[in-house]
């Protein structure tokens, strides 16, 4: 492994010379940008063998195609072992950042083009599989991070993508060379965008015959000609600006998308691996979104761990830890987060290996795991705020800590039990402000709901998969018909 | 009246010499600071005809003290139909505005303590009730907006006022004068308190005997000598400071809390309207919150209007707006706020009159309504998201879109359904992440919560006025017991 | 008023001769049959003053045709207190039967036709208004039981009435002749129709143009020839035919459904109030449905409280009333039973006077309170069977406490707290399960999603009142789009 | 194996001399039955290899103690894969049958014993292990039916096992004697009881030092001299002796409760594996809880399964299986059903070793899967009901359709889609109403509340488990405190 740490891999990215923009600036150094530096710091968790006994099996791996030790981020799931520790890994890394860590996509878009590309070499004599398999070689041996970037900017959701008014709502071939490619579109809600060195673009839907064009599946560096970066808004984003960690809640840590733009970026063969193929479009889409929503049933867990740590330390803070209301909602909060957590380890349990050797998850229960997590956190939020209190939502700023004419009132008044510091009161109620409505609030909330397909997405699955003629046998042969 | 209408009342505010800070800052011209100013636009409403042709009767009211218009802001209700007009115009006040609109508290502290102050007299032989009725004529015919003022910071919620390790926690009388009280304390979350020209402060929870000092209901200038405001901070405040009206998603209107410090403040016995009469605090708490919990049912339900209306827009502007599953959502959104309508309707169309006249509502009903606020908000907020999609939490920011470099790629990529500008699009989504996780939510959700009291005191009411032992011998009587 | 009271009704009953059929057998004696009488009884109730102080205003009021007393059940609304009043008479009775008390069919039907007969006249020329009055005299007069039938047996719900194979899957005209109709068709569902002395048809659905046959409405007496009563069976209905009152839980109170067959009935044309004017037929559907979902907003309630109380009861027998769960569950019972009693009240105070002068509830808020009547009552009855215990559904038989081997073990063993006597303990958790899964639940549960209309019927009436264009109006104007 | 098949283990239990009432009388051959032999139907499908390919992996497994093939109710879990199939045997098993299978509670036991025994002689060199292993090889040599018996009848629920005013209310060893013990007291709820040739006792909770006598666990056959059966009512339970298999239901398959009496029955010492080691009965319980709480992560979603079919089924017969409605309102129930399983399956997977090598699932995780079991079933069964339409509660009876005179009729008119044949309509709405409120919504509703612990007994150990303060860590750490 090339990048052994994470200062390595915060210097790495320095050297990436990329077209940025954040509120309208072209950026210079967003390595050191106070927007973009929180992203990296979850990023760079990925690289972080930390102090958690269990993190080395979690964290690293042994590759399956160099026997070396690499980071599960880049690894191909050998086993069903392997899927739920990819989920505990989750549920680590969440617990550490209390945010989207950004490194999912890509592992999720190695594991489900690693099978596609076998089997669609299988099916159409073309030797993707092999391209793909040099491609991941190098991702392990230089531990770099890849953004798999599936979702396109759309246009109008009622029509397809060859008949939308501009062809290019879709990432398109627009040009076939003989050295390679070149591609146009966009990619929306790029998570890790700007920490990432390589991009892997993934058709967004299943194509039909005319829309080959879309079909397209390719990796390229993150700083290749043509490529545009904006970064999106998140809620309270600024925050991270005015130089009061109080008030920004999660000072370390946050997550961060983007929209990329492909203005006729070329790609070289060798990195191309699906081109045209439209009828294996749509099981890259299914297998990388059922691997994604396997994720969620592990890092939105840990972030849920701290939220409930969270909720008890607010209520210890206010002196109401043992009124028996609160410690009833915390133990909701705690049936809630565990039960997202069943849903993430039994997709993972019940997974099989496809042809290629590479394990899926089952789908049913992936895309069951997803459709809970886009209700929990939102009942498990709610639940923190009421314990929090409204204080979230009134508390002064930093700066009026800081300002000797206002401060002697707030350390008078804002006391809450005796023997807490006011400060420490205040820092859990703006944690809470974060991750409920702040910038936080954006991965633990609205991720939650459209992250790896929104829920109708789950719904269509889980209807296809539910095998209701069989079910329709059973209750006909207890109800004695026919 | 002697404010008029919306212009004037901006106006004079721009007389209050008050004692503001704001970010850490003392700010010598609220009236026009970007963080204050559309919480000031909302209050504006209050005075504001408007385009409705309901909105005279709802806005407007005859006095029961002089016979003249007033604002029903200022109103003592005299009927039920006073109750239900409160509700419809907290209803079209909230469709005005998305946000709270911060009137309804001195509204509702007149209405508690005319009635409580008349009882009061009858059973102590005080003369607070007339002083009280002076007071309230001055409001009326000034039209000045009041702040009601009632929740103490309380410091370890698990001890009494007066077992408190610092005795200000809670506002009380620090010293008896000949001409006079002196009060020290503060009150938390005061909404829209930088917006009045008056504070109403009351007790905060019934006292006992020996809290009597704690008992104490009084109205002060908001530029009387010793308060200070302390603004709080809320998600995305600072957009506000931008310059980027698209980013702020509701730009005009914007509500506000604030923290008051009373150090030392003199209150002459005119304005006092209770001084130790510990049994009537509960009272005033129990009537307070009970008006404020019927409110809720009016404020939020406009609210949701303007939401169901936001997620109708999202969808048509989408291209979504036919799909069976959006139509299903919208529908839900539009069942569950008026559910709260019924709520709001029903505990004012079960008023009674109270000894003093004033009318009641239903207790029960109430505190019923304001409970279901506690939770449908959270789901209709989250609806509201699933319909507008990802794009809440990642879209660029009003300055890309005034880049020429960046702006281009905007245009063409965000665009949605081909007949709608980029930026309508862009308007509607940013006004839902306002709404759901911005300066709208702290209005819309955590007050939700948290306003006229947590769920938790809701249910300690339900509880106590379900009449249990009734309903038991109904139980009885029909299983043939006894 | 003819029949004046509960014995009188009873015996009323005993003149009729129908033609009945329960359980495959002819019954020659309904009125004492003990699958009938327990709804008998129920019906009973609503001619019967009672001890309730309010009762006399609730049950009964002057008729607007004839200034006479009458019971609210043949009344006209003439206000929103009489649309009030309706709700409070429904949770009295509620709570006096536990179940459905079977006689607000005939009350919505007659409301909703005096409106339609009315604007019918206005819009076609005819003259079913006066005749419809001279019917409401008679009935107002007689003081009878009218089943106000409307729905269908439809066959498949895929098909329009005129599509269907057999046209009778919707009542309709089969002959007309000079001194009246012949009718042909069955209505399902026929909730009291067992104890009506008349049946008031109504059509089930708006009719096309071509339908014109099915858009039929007339009142027939219960015995007129040609009609059948087929008796529908309910979960352990056939208790009441053990001699083990305990068994049945409910031992006085039940509801009962038919199916009605007419078979080519003769109705004599003063009795007719719509013969082919499909365009009106969709009114009364959509009147009828609202008044109805009113009535669910006071019934159930009732029921509601009655569970309230036997959840009480039950965890005092037990020694848990005061475990801080049990009591919060009861609590939430209690909300959910008051959100529901809030419905009831905000459609019939937010009601309207039609041109006829009859008042109408506000369809929204009408529909808004059955659809939470689909929905909360399974949340309490879940709350019920979670505090009652498991022993609701493992409890020994009447017959086996009379066993004298085996009730000394029985005496022994299933006693609770030590100062309740063991079959009052039985007698409440008997109760509860007759409530929750026996002969009451197909009233309380099964009959609160179907009763009124099905909840796709209220989502398509409040989708379709939501004025989703307005709403976009506040969206886009705070948004500041266009 | 002695009992080979399903005919041989019913000619088994007519071998059995027991002392059974049933409904007041005295019933000497209960295997023929009507109330009892569908229980017994039920318990010979454990014994059935039936059409499934997967039946012998799950049905079957080998013995750690003699290697032979053994049912897998017998069996000590020797692996993950073994909890697994365990859950997997489940499902199979509730979708054959709809209903509780009732040998769970004895294969519980034994794994909970098992592993106590062990670690009891551990602790206190006590010897119960081998005796232990001894009873369990003949349980699996003879493969017979073994009812797991753990819930007392408890008295007064406020009140601990030793202050009760009746000391019989949890079963307590009265004598000790050279050869063995005797013992008196009564298990309630006791599933499957009827069905069994043993009875496996375990206290109900954890006892105290002056609780010895309380602390007691052994087998004796169910017709052992001093043991007495009374059958336990459920809802329409009757209708199993009618005649009239279509009222039924679900006409082969039933469960069955029934309490047990102990009137002072002798135990041999080698059928005792706990007398008097109190501290060793909280882990009893727990892990027998535990087992349970898992076990419904299987069996109710087998029976999840057919209730998923009978709504699809029910939806093509009337014609509305391709409404969008119906099908979401499809989709939930098996999105609801699937997470039931993810958590069996979760809590399965995560399994380990406790020190006897007999497998125990992860605690946290079973406890969770039941608490949900405590609540989803209720939302399916109320959606079931709301596509079946309200027809399940008003359907004629099947004497009526054999009535020549109403026949015609019924068949007529109760037709819903032309190609169903009436009966089959009838069949699965009938079957429907079994199972929301008939005999088998005591199984699906009612036992998934109570049975392995009411709700609560679940939130106590989740509670427990929840490691509250490593989460406080988690978020001080983020927020920076200390």
């Amino acid at each position: 492994m090339k990048i052994e740490g994470p200062e390595a891999y915060i210097e790495s990215l320095r050297k990436l010379e990329r077209r940025i923009y954040v509120l309208g600036e072209r950026v210079e150094n967003p390595t050191d940008h106070p927007l973009i530096r929180p992203a990296i710091n979850c990023v760079a968790e990925t690289y972080n063998l930390g102090d958690e006994p269990e993190a080395e099996e979690l964290l690293f791996v042994k590759s399956h195609l160099t026997g070396e030790r690499v980071s599960r981020f880049t690894h191909i799931h050998q086993s069903t072992d392997d899927l739920v520790n990819k989920v505990l890994m989750q549920r680590l890394l969440g617990r550490r950042t209390s945010t989207c860590f950004q490194r999912c996509v890509g592992m999720d878009g190695f594991n489900a083009l690693y099978s596609v590309t076998y089997e669609c070499d299988q099916a159409c004599g073309s030797e993707y599989h092999q391209r793909f398999k040099d491609y991941l070689r190098f991702v392990q041996e230089e531990n770099v991070v890849v953004d798999g970037a599936m979702t396109d900017v759309k246009g109008d959701r009622s029509l397809r993508p060859a008949d939308q008014a501009d062809p290019d709502m879709f990432v398109r071939v627009v040009e076939r060379q003989a050295d390679g490619i070149v591609v146009r579109g966009a990619k929306a809600h790029q998570t890790g965008s700007l920490n990432s060195h390589e991009i892997l673009v993934m058709p967004t839907t299943a194509m039909r015959e005319n829309e080959g064009d879309y079909a397209v599946s390719f990796a390229v560096p993150a700083d290749a000609e043509g490529i545009t970066f904006i970064l999106g808004r998140q809620p309270s984003d600024t925050r991270k600006m005015e130089g009061s960690p109080l008030d920004v809640g999660n000072p370390k840590y946050g997550s961060q998308e983007a929209l990329i733009i492909f203005d006729d970026v070329f790609v070289p063969w060798e990195r191309v691996f699906m081109c045209g193929e439209h009828e294996q479009s749509g099981k890259v889409v299914e297998r990388f979104a059922a691997y994604h929503r396997q994720s969620y049933g592990g890092c939105k867990v840990g972030v849920g761990d701290v939220l409930i740590g969270a909720a008890q330390l607010a209520s210890q803070y206010q002196g109401i830890d043992n009124v028996s209301h609160v410690r009833d909602k915390i133990t909701e909060m705690v049936h809630l987060n565990e039960t997202l957590f069943s849903c993430g380890i039994a997709c993972s349990s019940r997974g099989e290996a496809t042809p290629s050797g590479c394990y899926m998850v089952d789908m049913m229960l992936a895309n069951v795991c997803k459709h809970n997590v886009t209700r929990f956190p939102f009942e498990i939020s709610r639940l923190l705020q009421d314990i929090a209190g409204g204080m979230v939502v009134t508390m002064p700023s930093q700066k009026d800590f800081e300002n000797p004419e206002v401060a002697p009132y707030l350390e008078k008044y804002l006391k809450g039990s005796a023997d807490v510091p006011v400060m420490d009161r205040m820092k859990i109620l703006k944690f809470i402000e974060n991750m409920t409505m702040g910038c936080g609030a954006a991965a633990y909330l609205t991720e939650s709901i459209h992250g790896a397909g929104s829920p109708q997405a789950q719904r269509i699955v889980i209807r296809r998969l539910a095998d209701l003629d069989e079910k329709v046998k059973y209750a006909k042969r207890l109800a004695d018909i026919e």
